[in-house]
């Protein structure tokens, strides 16, 4: 697929839709939309665009999909596998003009908002009303719902609450060619033919732009109680996390965390927490409700179920300050990481039980390698987000023989019933992996349902397959 | 698209797949085949095969496809939209010999079984672990969880346990060619490609032969209460449906049922329930959960909601007997309906709090078009069966005016925000509804994906669009 090149022409044609001042060639004003998240890559897109509505979306799409161009969406650019980057070059299509809660409906448990709406932020907005929105991925402070939809994401609650996947009722998409649908119906059940929301959630922004959300509500739950508690081994704390659950609890968080983990966030944050000299991994519980005396039952069982699993200590947070500081921890491991070495970060999920398996199977392979790996993650989802540090290693062997240790990762990973991704998404840089885990029927299907949206592959190329 | 004529040497060749005694082309056997639950309707099959697993599934596809047959894959045979009906003749495949529960995995609280289990054999096998499984359509004891699964299912459960789409959390499937994948891994969390086994759920058997199913499983709570509320008017217990979910309460069900269905019932089974003369419409409402005391304090609460909406009476269930019986009084309904008159089933579904003007308006336009209604359903989530009665309208009528009642009733659920069928799915009875609420720009989409899968058009062709 050759694309036609940006030209004089192109930029005006543009610059008629959304406006003289929502258009963006200059190298300083696109150096933002060059990179996300994912570690150090940039690529410049030509033009970057910020439109204000769905009308304005749709004439770009028409008008890139007829001259070639390719267009690429961005959320709040804190993607962790590189799926806003232009690879291509062309157009950035920045989603953060579109940013207003359009309406929460307390009637029907349920708000429609726009794609650039920060998800903290809406969060806020419905819990103001006593209401629950628990899709909160760790970056939730300046990710924005649409990218979130991108990906399937999920966060800490997950466990209990399911990821954005239970929340998505309806979508207002604009196709490549610059039609407009509805996917759905703003409905809790959905049985009039192929599933069109739950097609675009997780597909990356290659299917179709997300302009409109209808979202699930659900009640704010009165209570919560947070503990920490602390193991000798990884082992001890990934096998106690599925025995939480056999005795019959749902916790609304169940994090896994290695020691060094938390070391560097102390180091980076300053948060003042102590560790037993013995504890080599921690698990972080939360379960929620509406009566007390019921969570203090749930954390009794929980505590005789860790004890099977030589528990060192189980910390209570006592207050809101307390379980922020925890929280804080936890939500700030990924940036502490990164800010410590040149790291690369994988996104593990396996079924819940077959924990201690991945990460025993992590260090054997880190060990082959010659790399250390500080991991962490949703434990209770079986989701294990695995950073693999460059520390002494060699820039030839970080080069060479990384990419041969995460495809041993990945290898096990699938062994273990698993898959790659669990909500980072695929996006380029994981793209490479996917041979590991599917077939190329798989893949010929994923490309089929590609071509069907988007026949002149403008729309987010070059990622997923 | 034009089929080719079975012969001796297609039933040859079949035959050599399945064996002797797995093909059937008799009409004696293959009547059975040739309707399901949807009203009067019969399509023979010229042949029914019965494999006995994957391979031979592959097998028949690879040469269905090859030779332009026809083939429909059928379940339990309880669908209310004709899905399994092979309106081309050609193949049924019928999976009632894949029957095996392969698996309850304890530890990871999964399970793997085969598409042609039946619903309540597997919910009593997890139960008995101390498990639930909580997708119980009312045709629970005869229809298969493949079948479920082609029809996105839901049942009372829904409101707060979620659908069928839920709990799938990996499929294997046999493509129309004869190509056997895994739609994605058995994780609680996916973010690695578009999600096929999303894709599959809900599609009627138009994209692929489910041949093992992995479900996700809960811990089955250990305490239930269930009560009936009745109400001077139906939309007195309709408003008070989303009432009770602003108060904060979830309940595990939450049904409602028209005055005369319950007499139907009572007349067509025997059961014996006393109605307050005054009561015109009922809420059955189950709250379920680890603690008693939580439970009566939730009952507490709903009570209080539904005196704002004139309720009459609320009357607990003391016993699972008394529990037992309420529930039959709402399993039996639809085929007491049915022995009671000619009918067409209809499956609204509209956001919740719009209930009240859904059923307003079927009435209304009952009285337009000259015919009554028997609604029932799960008001939690917004669905409503609605049963049009043929009654004492003439045959002509009865042909002629229903199809535009049908389309009013459909253009005021899509106005309120719903569509067209919520559990039930689109298959052959509803397909020309679906206009009503998709544009020509969807319904391609939907083309197109068949397209990618089935090429040649061969599996369950006539369906959904």
């Amino acid at each position: 697929m050759s694309y036609t090149p940006i030209n004089h022409k192109i930029i005006k044609a543009l610059t008629k839709i959304v406006g003289d001042s929502n258009i963006f060639t200059d190298q300083e004003a696109i150096y933002k939309y060059s990179k996300d998240e994912t570690e150090d890559l940039h690529y410049f897109p030509d033009i970057v665009l910020k439109p204000k509505n769905v009308k304005d979306i749709a004439a770009i799409m028409k008008f890139c999909n007829e001259h070639l161009i390719p267009v690429t969406p961005r959320g709040g650019g804190t993607g962790l596998s590189g799926g806003a980057l232009p690879v291509f070059g062309g157009v950035v299509l920045a989603l953060e003009r579109l940013d207003k809660i359009i309406e929460i409906d307390e009637r029907n448990l349920q708000a429609t908002v726009e794609p650039g709406v920060i998800t903290e932020e809406f969060m806020d907005a419905v819990a103001d009303k006593g209401l629950l929105y628990p899709v909160d991925p760790s970056s939730k402070g300046s990710c924005f719902i649409g990218g979130n939809i991108a990906h399937g994401s999920g966060g800490p609650r997950v466990v209990k609450y399911g990821t954005i996947r239970e929340y998505v009722l309806n979508l207002e998409v604009v196709l490549p060619n610059g039609d407009i649908i509805w996917t759905g119906a703003n409905t809790l059940k959905y049985a009039s033919g192929y599933n069109l929301t739950q097609l675009m959630i997780g597909s990356e922004g290659t299917l179709g732009i997300v302009t409109k959300i209808v979202l699930k509500l659900v009640p704010q739950p009165l209570h919560n109680i947070l503990l920490m508690a602390s193991f000798p081994t990884n082992e001890d704390a990934c096998a106690a996390v599925s025995a939480i659950f056999r005795a019959g609890i749902t916790p609304s968080a169940l994090e896994f965390m290695e020691r060094k983990g938390i070391e560097w966030v102390i180091e980076h944050d300053g948060i003042n927490f102590e560790m037993n000299p013995k504890a080599k991994a921690f698990l972080m519980i939360e379960v929620d409700g509406a009566n007390m005396e019921m969570l203090f039952a749930d954390c009794e069982t929980i505590n005789q179920e860790l004890e099977h699993f030589n528990c060192i200590e189980v910390l209570f947070a006592d207050s809101s300050a307390q379980k922020e500081e925890l929280w804080k921890i936890r939500r700030t491991m990924a940036v502490s990481v990164k800010s410590n070495s040149v790291y690369k970060e994988e996104d593990t999920v396996v079924p819940r039980a077959e924990l201690p398996k991945l990460i025993e199977g992590i260090k054997e392979i880190g060990m082959l390698y010659g790399f250390d790996s500080v991991c962490y993650g949703h434990a209770g989802d079986g989701n294990l987000h695995i950073n693999i540090i460059k520390g002494n290693m060699s820039d030839e062997d970080w080069k060479n023989k990384l990419k041969d240790g995460i495809t041993e990762i990945f290898k096990l990973t699938v062994k273990l019933g698993g898959t790659i991704s669990g909500e980072h998404g695929i996006g380029l840089v994981q793209k490479e992996y996917m041979k590991i885990k599917y077939s190329e029927i798989n893949l010929n299907l994923m490309r089929g349902i590609k071509n069907v949206f988007d026949e002149n592959n403008i729309l987010n190329p070059g990622k997923i397959f």
